[in-house]
């Protein structure tokens, strides 16, 4: 029987990161997967979504080449081809795939095909063979929901997993949803000229996050004449279209984008401590089974980020090294356009905490860098909390907001005051000017506002 | 006779700016301008060529929709229409140039049109209105260098100014400079079809660079089989075309993109202290006459950001508040495809200096958000300083260096250190992996290199 230092199951961002890391830690280890490396992710969330919005944001520039100079282009003609624009995707993906499996073994990790069942501490089977270990990192992702969609048929809701896999885009599309993925492949489908409306399962888009970044989304939609339905309880069918709740939908395919469910191994011993459905785990990654950790969307959580950071503190604690895991400073992203990026505190949850805060506001359309670019649609709001105006929260819709967040989170992980912003020299022209002018805002002495 | 506490000569960005400040400082205020408001950054300069650059880099793009899954493209039927693409232009100048004007008011900043001479101590003469000032900021700007175009005739050698007023592009250019401009034109025009060859004034391009970004670009030059002329001292007419030193060039145009020369205004009493042909500043912009002030390409400096933060600087100091201006810590822009950005020390520095340093490097083709956004070109190069590990230089070719730079200007403000960054969470997919992944790579562990 092979016995490894270190077993981890599932090769999503959890798992995949978490075995490079524990090859770099020199722990012997091997990784199970039993499906694709890479996992959702890689496979049928984050990259091939990132690559078919690039498509649809292309096709949407294209239609104002005129605009900008270009002649030649007739807005009319042009049509969008999913199936090429999924062929592009796949090559992308086919591409990550194989790098991680080099990386994989690079770093002296073994990969073994199949199911794993948990059968007893340290042991783990995987089909017909059985495995030690002295420690299990249980990454085994998570899977669509299947609420509000009991009642349609098979062919009319479609998970992530099935929708970057379609040789044709849906004719008509409801997203169901509230969160980043509901956001992205919404305005995706919009942008490529399907009629979409959004079904919300409570009353607002993005609820978690600062009620600004939510609000704009709402105005973009209603600018778009999206239909939003709120509060959703049940979808059914109604011939070619939908019925939500008591009211009517013009679409005929549900794309679901719902909050996702923990995905877990079959322990057959010792049961581990659950939150919900989803494994209990402290601040080192460790579940209540002794030398079983967790990380990723089976504890709950669902960012690619998070998974990965949980990853890497878990086998770091495994070779005795591992810090606790901060959730406070992780930065979030989504690839509409504008994009649209948030680390650290609401403004809402400041005030329910009775915190006193500076708030500074600055728009793109007083940029430079954003006007020449001819994206201009956005703003950075900025949230500093007192006595020293420590930086606590940035909230960001921008063209590249994706990449200025992470600006934000060095500020707030090294406790950066709006003052040591201020004094910070900022290129120009540059969208990275909004990002300190937001500061200086807070500080109430903006210059281009 | 009108008196104020301050009075700033010049309106471009270090003159505006200074002005903003000044007013919300409190200071009675006058900026005098010859020209225009914005000086020849918002004018002629980083605005003009950042429109025309987006232009470009969506021509260039258009030609490869068909890969993206667009249809409709005929990349031969495509052309770049100058002059529309110079109307859009002109549209974001001017609505630059009259918000600063509008903020110039707000400010309660009262504008001066005409030529400023300095009369004597604290006493200024715009045509016949004579004006005192407790202070005064000399913020004049550069002109064009006139060396090595002697021998050329007025239509042969186009400055920037000129290049984006022409109502049609040079029909081949000789681009002459080393430098930020130098790069950008030239890779402007070869965007949009133009026959250019490169002649520098040494043997690199971007010297005062890490070596790592003249490479890339000359690496990038040579594909794109642009010719470069070296250690250039003289240019001359030949016909329809030029001579470079001895040697033939098949251009027509000259574009002066030479390091320009400063202004100063005339000075009729005590005369300011020089260095070289620029005004020499203490690192509270003092020259050396009581009272004024000097800031920007006046002083010697070239980039936009360190005007802004010169004249701020400098008005602060007026008031009482001022810090010293420190340089080392600059981000500098180059608006390229892909963009290059740089901030802090380069690796020959270092070495000059001997040093001890580790270094770390990471490439955009190992990124996931790069590859889905089609522009896997570039790297980032981290540099730190031993025994802490603090961060001193940050080096970056990618699609959005002008952005990520910020975050790197933030790290080495705060004196961060690699292991603080290994720690922060940066949000995947997203290109600012690349960045925490050189600093992975520094500390010898990399995930996905």
């Amino acid at each position: 029987m092979n016995h490894y230092q270190c077993l981890i199951i599932g090769a999503g961002p959890a798992g995949y990161v978490a075995a490079i890391r524990a090859g770099q830690l020199g722990l012997k280890t091997a990784i199970v997967e039993k499906d694709a490396i890479g996992g959702m992710c890689l496979n049928w969330g984050c990259i091939p979504s990132k690559s078919m919005i690039e498509s649809a944001r292309l096709f949407e520039r294209l239609k104002k080449a005129g605009s900008y100079g270009i002649d030649g282009v007739d807005p009319k003609a042009l049509s969008f081809n999913w199936a090429k624009a999924l062929k592009r995707k796949d090559g992308i993906v086919t591409k990550l795939v194989k790098g991680v499996g080099f990386l994989l073994k690079k770093n002296g990790v073994e990969q073994l095909g199949g199911e794993a069942r948990i059968t007893g501490p340290g042991r783990v089977t995987i089909g017909d063979l059985e495995v030690s270990a002295d420690n299990i990192l249980v990454a085994t992702g998570s899977r669509p929901a299947t609420e509000p969609f009991r009642e349609l048929s098979a062919g009319r809701v479609v998970d992530m997993k099935a929708f970057f896999g379609l040789q044709n885009p849906p004719a008509s599309a409801l997203v169901y949803g509230d969160g980043i993925v509901a956001a992205e492949t919404l305005l995706l489908l919009a942008g490529i000229g399907i009629p979409v409306e959004l079904a919300l399962p409570g009353d607002t888009l993005l609820p978690e996050l600062d009620g600004s970044l939510g609000t704009f989304l709402a105005r973009r939609l209603k600018k778009m004449k999206v239909t939003i339905h709120k509060n959703v309880k049940q979808l059914a069918e109604a011939g070619e279209t939908l019925r939500v709740d008591g009211a009517d939908s013009a679409c005929h395919t549900v794309l679901n984008c719902a909050r996702r469910v923990p995905v877990l191994p079959v322990f057959e011993g010792a049961q581990p401590d659950l939150k919900g459905k989803a494994l209990k785990v402290d601040e080192h990654c460790r579940t209540s089974l002794p030398g079983v950790y967790a990380a990723g969307d089976g504890t709950g959580q669902r960012l690619a980020q998070i998974a990965m950071t949980m990853g890497m503190a878990a086998v770091e604690h495994m070779a005795g090294q591992g810090e606790p895991v901060d959730m406070s400073r992780i930065p979030l992203n989504i690839y509409t356009d504008p994009e649209i990026a948030s680390v650290g505190e609401s403004e809402e949850s400041l005030q329910a905490r009775g915190a006193e805060y500076r708030k500074g506001e600055f728009p793109l359309s007083a940029n430079g860098r954003a006007l020449a670019g001819g994206a201009a649609e956005g703003f950075i709001k900025v949230l500093a909390e007192e006595p020293y105006g420590e930086i606590v929260g940035v909230h960001i819709v921008a063209p590249n907001a994706t990449d200025q967040i992470a600006q934000a989170v060095s500020m707030l992980q090294l406790e950066c005051t709006l003052e040591e912003v201020a004094r910070m020299v900022h290129a120009h022209p540059s969208m990275s000017e909004v990002l300190w002018e937001a500061h200086l805002d807070a500080l109430g002495r903006p210059l281009h506002k």
